[in-house]
């Protein structure tokens, strides 16, 4: 009789993964926190949106969704900066044609839930909390809806439930269990732009649009039915704060005077902002990500980052095509297995959490800024005229399977390089020579 | 009716802590996991040592039971080490008369509860193991050794429950509590040396032994029965290893090779070390100590070191000491007090914590150096000319109140002074040298 899998974590790494392993004929169940998804009609995609790139995608392939996931997708191709004295600035993102995909948490969940439904082998327990893990049996208590103790015996159990874990909070009880938690001093407040009345975008629909100022920025991301979701990322205390700002006046004046085109856009945005929560942005670390060759943890569970990258999800997507990639030629040990996956793909969650926090800084301080702008065109320029030599970190951590440990490396030697030729002299004005170009090109070789 | 302060955690902190706040005249309920220890036999001090130092005395001497704690105590005035040749080299701690003093944990504790037993308005709850609280009524909730639950409403509740701390467990769950815990590549086991038949010790008493070997290091404290208590710290891991020494003969030879004089003493080495556990190193880290005005952590809860400085138990007690400091003219606003705490006091334990880590690499590879005896020496013939220019960092750290902040930060100033002089050419030969006087000085100046 094949193996039986538990998950615990219906979210987006949880479903993908259930996928993945009933397609490999394994007995998979699936205990789930919050009620069943399947049976809840969503409101065309507006919750919190996120963006599928390259390591995503590879995963939904992997696991035959692709094409189903790629109807709810709005392809943006860059960024628009809006200043505040309104001019924008245009930045894509990569190559022509490549992309990174608007999708909302809901939907993408639903869909890939029912996709997991498919399989014989797949079976759901919604409403399910995770109460304890029993390390010795491996087996996992739950509290149903009616609150009667359920348990499960697992052969390999998943923890796939999220930044605040369960199963990775009885790990910690275990000896030589590394973990942190940390929060920013940023927090972040969903804001919903309305479509226009005829159900077209307000604003260009194929972008990604920021409002970068410092110390705080919005961002807007399409949703398919013509609204966009909009994240103000702010501090919780001082002068312009979550803290601060107490009445729909000072809302207001702060959105008059510091998003001028937002406020324009949504002159009722106090509204939105007092019946929406406020929520913190934690990262979290741990080792190692497996127990024996009992229990493993993907996903947020074992590496939860702040979204500045668009990278969470797909970080934990890859952790389910490496996993799968890990299981070729399996040979049934699943000790070496496990302590494989968790050492070889620890460093690359590392990788991301870093890389994600300093795309924090970057959206925020320097998206906007004509020194920055400038790297990136120089730095496209080489990547387009010698690909083998220059891609550029974005394109490595968005666009390519590069192990992020490897992209985070990369780019740490490609900020010297692009130090020293920024510090070049007028280099604005020689930016386009064959100087230049040769200068980058003595560094690489 | 005086507040009541509920102190979870009847450990070396929380039983100083009660009898300081039953002084205040607080009524003080305490609560712990273990059984009561004033009730047990301890066998002559033998169980883990400890190395009360400055900051410890000071906050014993607050409470008003120094004098009997110092009849406990052991003085030990320098360190010994044991080189593998036999060759053994001594180095004072501080000034003459100055010492750590060597006491069994078991033994203190005892004495602490005893002498807060004598104070009407504490009442002690053993066998009481904490399961939660509930942070909106701040009311605790127990269970009794016959699985009854007990619980207490605090006004303030102060978790002193050790490096695994139920009441942060709990705080962990709130938001914006950051968190760490990371263990040590390195564990630890205890080895009784036993007293001669006359009981008398078999090596010098009033000093600290070390056997220094890089990776691994062997320590001996003094018990009062005559008997040392000696820790091997040792990797979990590796060539030589706690996982790679699995038999009699194995433990025999490595000793033998290792730490011949102390095999000498010690032959029966491999019954102790199958007999005794093995055990492994944790810090713990955490932000804010405190929960409003409602509860407050203090010692290994909030801070949990490594031993390397003998300075955990010590960091504890000068939580309790700084925080009465900060009670005096208390006005009553318990939110003030307890961010103020938070706040002021968390830099000096992450002070220390990255202190003790220093020391760790110091007394392992460090203190049979010649290059590191040397250094020690200039240092503190410049402390002896000039003591109010240049304290050694292990005496601001083991005979001051300097804040461990403020300690570390002058240690990394000194570290780089002393790297200049130690690199000028013939420093062996010159150290004694006016002209190495006045280099020293210029750089203090």
């Amino acid at each position: 009789m094949a193996e039986k899998i538990v998950i615990v974590g219906a979210g987006l790494v949880g479903s993908l993964h259930a996928i993945m392993m009933a397609r490999k004929g394994y007995q998979v169940e699936v205990y789930e926190r919050r009620p069943d998804l399947r049976n809840i009609e969503l409101q065309g995609g507006r919750s919190i949106n996120l963006a599928l790139s390259t390591r995503g995608w590879k995963a939904l392939e992997m696991a035959g969704i692709a094409e189903e996931i790629n109807n709810i997708c709005i392809p943006m191709y860059g960024r628009k900066m809006h200043a505040i004295d309104g001019e924008l600035t245009y930045q894509a993102y990569g190559k022509e044609n490549q992309a990174i995909y608007s999708v909302s948490r809901g939907d993408l969940n639903k869909r890939m839930l029912l996709a997991a439904s498919k399989y014989d082998n797949v079976s759901f327990f919604f409403d399910h909390k995770c109460l304890d893990v029993d390390l010795t049996t491996n087996t996992a208590l739950f509290e149903d809806k009616d609150g009667n103790e359920v348990s499960t015996k697992a052969d390999r159990l998943f923890g796939t439930d999220g930044a605040f874990s369960a199963i990775r909070q009885r790990l910690m009880k275990t000896d030589r269990f590394n973990f942190s938690q940390e929060y920013l001093s940023h927090g972040y407040k969903e804001l919903l732009l309305p479509a226009n009345p005829d159900g077209t975008h307000q604003i260009d629909k194929n972008v990604l649009h920021i409002w970068p100022r410092g110390e705080y920025m919005l961002i807007a991301l399409p949703n398919y039915d013509g609204s966009y979701t909009c994240t103000l990322f702010f501090p919780f205390e001082g002068e312009y704060s979550f803290d601060s700002l107490q009445t729909n006046e000072q809302v207001e004046n702060f959105f008059k005077n510091v998003f001028p085109d937002f406020y324009d856009l949504m002159p009722n945005v106090a509204e939105e902002y007092f019946q929406n929560p406020t929520s913190s942005l934690v990262m979290v670390k741990c080792e190692p990500w497996n127990y024996q060759d009992k229990i493993m943890l993907m996903g947020d569970a074992s590496h939860a980052i702040v979204p500045f990258y668009g990278q969470g999800m797909n970080a934990g997507m890859e952790d389910c095509s490496v996993f799968q990639e890990m299981l070729e030629g399996f040979n049934g040990d699943w000790s070496s297995l496990f302590n494989k996956f968790s050492t070889q793909r620890k460093p690359d969650g590392d990788g991301i959490l870093e890389l994600a926090l300093q795309n924090y800084i970057e959206m925020r301080d320097l998206v906007g800024d004509s020194d920055f702008l400038l790297r990136k065109k120089i730095e496209k320029k080489i990547y387009d005229k010698y690909p083998d030599k220059w891609m550029p970190l974005y394109s490595q951590v968005t666009f390519s399977h590069i192990r992020y440990s490897e992209a985070l490396a990369t780019g740490q030697r490609q900020t010297k390089i692009m130090d020293k030729i920024m510090a070049m002299p007028n280099i604005h004005e020689r930016w386009n020579s064959e100087e230049i170009e040769q200068a980058i090109l003595a560094h690489v070789d």
